[in-house]
């Protein structure tokens, strides 16, 4: 099958499961599930919960022991999206040509919402993991979701660079923002995954690299997009980032340059999970993808 | 010792493992962290994590075993004043005496460093049960707190109580709120501590039942000493329910039914735990203090 009709099958398939997974729209708890279920229905690409899952079947473990989680991480995700969308960090009115969450629900629930989903995330993980047969392994592997998505991961990421705003800044600190708002995740859903699947420590080393690797040269490929990219493929006005005086790649080290370390990136991304005596064509066409991509 | 002494020497003790297991105000994320921990020592009652160990210890466990869990229903309390006090929620500018966390770091930091205590919560209860013993019985803890601060416990009674602002409701949405916002997590942190101490279904049954009627007459009282209450005793203005028009025990049944409720709760607590053959001293003394309380 052709990588993208692959990659379009597994999307579905997470669109799906997170339906499934979602809580009900009932009780005195109808609205806040409501704004939840408003942002998690929103679309976006599923690479999170599509690396989740293939990282756990690439090291011969069984796809559904990880579907709670590919779950969570999605909610993570857009629990930070709703977040950082709010009128006192990015104030944006729009996501993925939806009105923001809280433009629809008010600024107090789509706090509330945001930090439901990052709840109901860990009270997934959980309730599914306790009557496991291997309990520390999922414990680890919630763990490595949490760590990603804390002050050492995700939001470390995102609160420098929201204190970065409207100012230059180094490479150095453009990468620790890059690797920790956006790669953390990636690896530790990644790790999750693989941590379920009963991955060996070789495998695990293996598919860290790689999820570090697509990761930053995913956020460069971001970086790139907001210039050269097309509105109407992103579905979101590009030139926000010079227009916002934000330091990026491009800004930093220029178009060229950039796109060239996106490049190596992915190169270093497939060199990492060759070690994985598996059929990694999905993820070598996805470290692909992530590059080639236009949106 | 007398009671209040020996809940003094207990909430000294909470403060002394706060403070060790506060992350360290360092790195590119030193201002959240200043931000987490500037309101996580910002005092308070500390009753939460008093509670978690107790229930560990009377039913015969190792106290050391709950602390990381103590800590961490500290930290989610905070996360959910800091998120309380902003101001598209309650806004508020003093808590405890002190300037809220959106006035002294601005309201993007206080969204964050919310969103960063209740991850790091997670954090900390996941990485210190990894290697223990027996995992299931850490998981089966950890997903009580979860379950305890979600849509279906706290965040839960958040949000109707944010809905019910300005609006004369029953009766029984107010027990909803009261026992979700404020005795779920009373009730969660408890039987996390019983599990840990590897509590009889019984034990678990009787601490439930005690922390399920402290924390409706905890919140009762509340509403009591918001209309009756000393301003300097209690560190904050009274009578800001009338003022916003919030439906409270008093507002619906009067002033000597709520007191008489609220002493009924307690007895019923303290009733609970007769069953349980340890010394519950402690767990009597909490019960009739919580209803004598002046702040």
């Amino acid at each position: 099958m052709e990588f993208k009709q692959c990659l379009k099958e597994r999307a579905n398939f997470i669109e799906n499961i997170l339906k499934e997974y979602m809580p009900k729209e009932e009780g005195h708890q109808k609205t806040i599930i409501e704004a939840m279920n408003y942002s998690l229905s929103a679309g976006g690409k599923r690479l999170r919960p599509i690396l989740t899952l293939e990282a756990c079947k690439i090291v011969g473990g069984n796809e559904a022991d990880a579907i709670p989680f590919a779950v969570a991480i999605e909610m993570i995700h857009t629990y930070s999206l709703i977040h950082d969308d709010l009128p006192a960090i990015d104030n944006d009115d729009l996501r993925r040509g939806r009105k923001t969450n809280h433009i629809v629900f008010g600024e107090d629930m789509a706090i509330l919402a945001g930090d439901a989903l990052l709840n109901y995330a860990f009270e997934l993980m959980l309730s599914t993991s306790i009557n496991k047969e291997n309990p520390q392994k999922y414990l680890k592997a919630i763990n490595e979701i949490a760590k990603a998505s804390g002050i050492y991961g995700m939001i470390g990421g995102q609160v420098v660079d929201v204190q970065s705003e409207n100012k230059e800044i180094s490479k150095e600190k453009l990468d620790y923002i890059h690797n920790n708002k956006t790669a953390a995740i990636i690896i530790g859903c990644m790790r999750a995954g693989a941590i379920i699947g009963d991955a060996t420590e070789i495998e695990l080393e293996s598919i860290t690299k790689y999820a570090k690797n697509i990761g930053l040269s995913f956020q460069i490929v971001d970086d790139i997009l907001d210039i050269i990219g097309d509105e109407a493929k992103l579905g979101k006005k590009v030139g926000s980032d010079i227009e916002n005086h934000k330091s990026t790649y491009p800004s930093l080290l220029g178009l060229e340059k950039s796109k060239e370390i996106a490049y190596e990136l992915i190169d270093e991304a497939k060199k990492s999970i060759k070690l994985i005596n598996k059929d990694i064509r999905f993820l070598n066409g996805l470290a692909e993808y992530i590059i080639d991509r236009e949106y």
